[in-house]
C-alpha cells in the first residue's frame, strides 16, 4: 500500500502516519520527494483494508499494490480450477454448454426443450424456478415445483442441472434438486446468500453483476471462497451502459481478464449480454475465442410463449448449428466439449 | 402498447399477430404505412409486460407507451406521500436530515456520534449493524449488539432510527429495533427481500441501485407497495460511472425526476454518491435545490478510526455548518426541517 | 510517479528500471516489500507522461502522483480567475445567465427572444450559427449570417454574446462577431481546435464531452491555456450513461470538484444535461447551490417550430420565473449576478 | 414516426398535433385508447428529424419508427460492400490485418517495425504523424515527415497504409501521402471533418466515439456518404465505462450489430479497446469469430522506447503468432486473408 501526502506536510502530520501504521502493525517507508511525500507499507495490505487511512489529516491518496482477493487469486493456484459434475467436467480447456429455457414454465415443454438442447450437444440443462423479475406483476417461477421438473429432466437426459437461488432460505431446497446454483447478475453482491452458499458443497455459477468491475466479481467469488466452497464458475452476462441498441454491453475483454488473475473457469452468457437472438450466435462464438470456457444460451421451442425473457431465446435449430461452430472452433483452439453419457436420446 | 412490424410484412404474419393480441384479451389497431406496418394495442399493458410479443415472427420492436409501474405513479395518487415517524416527517415540503456513522462501531462512540448530529440539528439518526463489504475480510457490523446501541440511542437523543436489513431472516430483528428499514443499493432488486420487507408495516428508505434507472428504482418501490407496505422513502446515492474522481456519479436529475412520476418522497445521500468530504456540502445543498425531501450524511467524530467508510464521513463541525446552510436554503425554498423535541441535548 | 514491479521481479529487471529512469534523467528510489517492489520516481513526473515505463519488462503498474495539467491548476493560481466581457464578471463569485436559442432562425425571432431572455435578466445572450448535429439531414446552421444577427442582437440589447466554433477554419470569422467562443461537447478533445483557440485572446467556454472526466476537461483547457489564451470558462452540461429517461446524465459534482483542482470558472448547463424542460428549473437551482459560477439555458418563445432542439427549450416565463429563483438563492449563498447595462429594454 | 400524447389531451391539443403534421406534408393516423391517444405519422421521417413535434403542448413522447441514416443502411444496399487498395480487398469475408506503431517516431524504427508486421501477414501498414494526445505537453506526431516516412515504407514493402487526419486543413496533404484516412475516436462527432472527408475519393476507416452508439456510428458514416463518399471502414475501438481494469470497454456485440444494419465493413481494434498487451492476442481472436472484417493491432519493436502508446504494443513475435490463430479461424469461418504482393520481404 502507498499512501501519498498532500504538498508541504507538517513534520506532525507525517509522524501521524507513520505512528499510525506503526500502531496497526505495519512497517512504513518514507519517500520525500520535492513536490510529494510518499508512505509506502510494508505488509500484508489486505488487513488494513478497513482502517481508513484516507481520513487521516494530511493524507491525499491510497494506493493499494496487492489485488484484495486472496483465495481466487492465481497466486493462490496457479494452475486452472476443473471443476466436474455427473461426468462433464468444465474449466481449464473442457468446455460448457449449458442451455435451455430462462423458465421452466411446465414439465410437457421443459422436457421438449431439454431433448433438443441435449440433441443439439448441449452438455448442462438451466431452467429458473425462481425467477427475479423487475415488475411484480411477472410471472415468478413455479418454485419448488420446476425444482422437480428440473430433476426430472436432469435424470431422464443425464445431464447436470443449474438454477438459480435468490434468498438464503431457499438454498437447502434447491440443493436438494439441482447440482448447480446459479447466483444471478442482480445477487452477486447479496453478501447474506454468497456467505450462505459458500457453507454448501454444491458447484456454483456466480454471476457478474451489471455494473461489477472484474475485481468485483472476483471478490464476490472470494466470499464463497472463504467460506470453504471453493467450487465457482464465473460469468461474464454483459453490464449496464450507454448503449441502448442491445440489452447490455457484453464485456468479452473480462474473459481472458479474469483468466489472467483467477484459477476460476469463466463462462459467458450471450443471451442476457443481448437480449438479441441475431446477434447471439456470433457473440457465442467469440467467446469461446477469447478462451471462456464455456457459454449459457436460452433455448426455446416457442418463444413467443415463453413466460419470462422468450424474445431472447434461440430456437433449438439454430442452436444446434451453433454448437457446431462451437465445436469447429475448440478443436482449432485446442480445447474440449464433453458429451452426456448413457441414455440414448 | 405499439408493434412495429418489419418491412414488407406478409399477410400471415400481420395476421398471427393480430389474433395473438385478440387471444390475450386485448383490441388490437392496425395502421399500414408505406415503410412500416404498426399494430397498436388498447388495453392495459401492465398485463402483457410477460407476454414477449416481440418473439413473434414479423415483429421488429414492442414499443410500451404506460409506465410499468402503478402503486408508486403520481397518476394513482397525485399529492405527495408524507410520512411521520417519531413526529418528524418527511415529504411534501418536510426535509430530512439523517446523518450518523457508516457501522455502529460500539456504545460510546455511537452516543458520541449521536449527540453530536443530534445537536447540529439532525432529525434522524442513521448507523449500520449489518455492513454490505464488498470484501469478506472487512468488518461486517456487529449484528444484534449493534442494533440494541441504536435503539438506546434513538431513545436516549428522541430520534427516529434507520439501518440496513440485507437478509430477509433479518426482518423481524431490525424491526423490533429500528424505526426505519434499510434497503441498500446493492439489494434493490434482492426481489424477495423487498416483498418481504413490503409485508411489514415499517417505514423504508429505498436506496437506488448502482446500475438502475429511476424507473427501475419506482419499480423496485413497486416491489414493495404490492405487498401492503405503502411507506417507502426513495433515496438517490450515485451511480456507477466512468469517472475515476468520484466513488459514484450522483444523478441529481434523479430527484426531480422520480418526483414527477411518483408520490414517494426521494432524499439525496452525497457520501456515498461522492465518497469525498470535499464535495459532500456542496452536494447536499445542491441536493436541496433540486427540490430533495432530504439528505442522509456520514458523521463520526474520528474517521480515521472509524471501521467502515471513514474516509467519506465529515467531522461534527462542518456537518453543523452544513446543516445552518440547509436551513437558509430550506427557508427560501420554502420548505420545513422538523426538529426532534422531548430531550434537552 | 510510483512504478510497481511485478511479484520476484530478476535483479536485472530491477536495474534495467532504475537505468531507465536516471537515463530520462529522474532520480529512482527503491522499496523492496515482502510482496511487491516499488520505485519512486523523483522529478517533475510531466515529462514522463509520453514515456512508455509500463512497457518495460517486470513493471505491473505505473502511477502518476501529480495532476498531469498545470496552467490550469490551483497550485499554479490559487485564486479563483475572474473574467469580464462587457461589463459582466463570471468567476469568483460573479454568475453568468447565459440564454438564447439552441440555433439562431432568423433575425425576427433570435430579437424576439433575445429581447425575452435580457428582460428576464439573462447577462449572456447565446445562439448556434454553426450546428453540430448529428443528423446530415438535419439544419446545420445558417452560418455567417447567423453569426450577424448574433452582433446586431448583443449590439441592441447591450449583451456579450457566445456560440460554437466546430472549425479552426471558422475561428477568424466568429471572432469578428461574437464575444465568447464556445467548444461544443463534440469538440472537447479535437486537439487542432483547442490549439488554433488557444491563439486568441477571445473568452472562451470549452463544454464537458460526453465521456469525458473532469481530468480531461481540465486537461483540454490546459491545451488552450498552453497557447497563451488564460479565458476558459468550463462548462459540465452532462455524460452518457445508462439512464435513458434523460439526455445526459448531469454530474453537478464535477461543479465542486473542478473548482477544488483548478482556478478556473465553472458553468452549468442543465438543457443539454436534462433535454427536458421540466426538469431544467430543479438542475439549474441545484447548479447554483453546487457552487457553479453560472447557468446556461436554451429559451425559445416557441420550442414547437425551433429548428434545433426545441423539445428542451424553456419558454421566457417559466425562465423569467428561474432567473428570480437563482436571484434569491445567490442572495443566500453570498453570490451575486451582474446585470447588463446601457440599454433600456 | 409514432406521437403519444398525455393522458386526457384536449381536442384543441390532438386538432393541433394533426394539423402541424398535416402541414409538414404528413398524413397523420389517429388512434384514441383508453388510457392513451396515439397517432401515427405516415411519410419519411427523415424529414421529421428536425421538427421538434414533442415540443407541442399535449405531446408526451415522439418515437422514431425508421432508422435514420439510409446511405449506410442494408436497406439502401443490401449486399456488404468490399473495398479495395493496393490489390487488398476489405468486407464481405475478406479480413484486414492493419498493424504498426501508434506513431511515427523515425525512419529507421518505422521500417523495422513495418518490415516486422509485413513478414508476420499483416496486409495494411498503421503509423501516426497527427496525433491527439490528452495532454498538450505529449509527443504530437512528426507531421509532414512522418507522412513520408509512412508513404516510403508503404512503397517500400508494398503495403496500404493508414494514418489519422485531425483537421480538415490536413486532408489534402494526408491524401497525398496515405491510402486509407482514418478518423480517430475523439473525432467520430467532428461534422466539418467528415463532410470533407466525404468530399474526397480516399477509402476512410471510422473509429467509434467513446460514447457512440452503433446508430451514432452509422449517423457519422452517413455523413461522410452523404457528401459522395461511399468507402467507409468502421472500427469498433472500445467504449468508455466504469471498468477500470481494461482502458476501455470493448463492446464487440457492436460487429454483428453494424453488420445487420448496415453494408458498410467493421474491424475491430483490440489495441485501444483493451489497452493492454495480455489481452489483445484473445480479443482479436474473438474478434474475428465475431465475425469482424478485420483487425487493427499496433505493434512495436520496442514499446519501451515508444514516443506514444507504448504499453499497448505487441512484440513482433507475438503478433506473428497471432497473425497465424487469425488465419487458422478465418479457415474455419469460411474468410479469406488477402496478402501483399511484388515485394520478396
Amino acid at each position: 500500500m502507498i499512501i501519498v501526502l498532500k504538498p508541504q506536510p507538517s513534520p506532525e502530520q507525517i509522524q501521524h502516519v507513520l505512528e499510525r501504521i506503526e500502531e496497526l502493525g505495519f512497517t512504513p517507508h518514507l519517500s520525500q520527494g520535492v513536490s510529494r511525500t510518499i508512505i509506502g507499507v510494508i505488509g500484508d495490505e489486505r488487513k488494513l483494508q478497513a482502517t481508513p487511512l484516507q481520513a487521516i489529516s494530511g493524507v491525499e491518496q491510497v494506493i493499494p499494490v496487492l489485488k484484495p482477493f486472496k483465495l481466487a487469486s492465481k497466486e493462490f493456484r496457479p494452475d486452472p480450477s476443473v471443476f466436474e459434475v455427473k461426468g462433464i467436467r468444465i474449466g481449464g480447456g473442457h468446455l460448457a454448454v449449458i442451455a435451455g429455457p430462462c423458465a421452466i414454465e411446465g414439465e410437457e415443454i421443459f422436457f421438449e426443450i431439454a431433448e433438443a438442447v441435449r440433441a443439439a450437444g448441449a452438455n448442462v440443462l438451466r431452467g429458473g424456478a425462481f425467477k427475479p423479475r423487475t415488475s411484480p406483476y411477472s410471472f415468478q417461477g413455479l418454485g419448488e415445483e420446476g425444482l422437480k421438473i428440473l430433476k426430472a429432466a436432469g435424470d431422464r437426459f443425464a445431464m447436470p442441472t443449474v438454477t438459480e437461488v435468490m434468498d438464503p432460505r431457499q438454498i437447502d431446497l434447491v440443493c436438494r434438486y439441482a447440482d448447480i446454483l446459479q447466483i444471478g447478475a442482480r445477487n452477486m453482491q447479496n453478501f447474506d446468500l454468497l456467505k450462505e452458499i459458500g457453507r454448501t458443497d454444491k458447484l456454483v455459477m456466480l454471476k457478474r453483476g451489471m455494473s461489477a468491475t472484474v475485481k468485483d466479481l472476483l471478490m464476490s467469488a472470494e466470499y464463497i471462497l472463504s467460506q470453504g466452497n471453493h467450487k465457482v464458475i464465473l460469468c461474464e452476462r454483459g453490464v449496464r451502459s450507454f448503449e441502448d441498441s442491445t440489452r447490455n454491453m457484453m464485456d468479452l475483454s473480462a474473459i481472458p481478464n479474469a483468466q489472467g488473475q483467477s484459477h476460476l473457469p469463466i463462462i459467458a452468457d450471450p443471451s442476457h449480454a443481448t437480449g438479441r437472438p441475431d446477434l447471439i450466435p456470433a457473440m457465442a462464438r467469440a467467446s469461446i475465442a477469447a478462451g471462456a470456457d464455456g457459454v449459457h444460451v436460452e433455448v426455446h421451442t416457442c418463444p413467443e410463449q415463453a413466460l419470462s425473457d422468450g424474445p431472447q431465446a434461440l430456437l433449438p435449430e439454430p442452436f444446434a448449428a451453433l454448437v457446431d461452430d462451437l465445436r469447429r472452433l475448440a478443436e482449432v483452439l485446442g480445447r474440449t466439449i464433453d458429451s452426456c453419457e448413457g441414455v440414448a436420446v
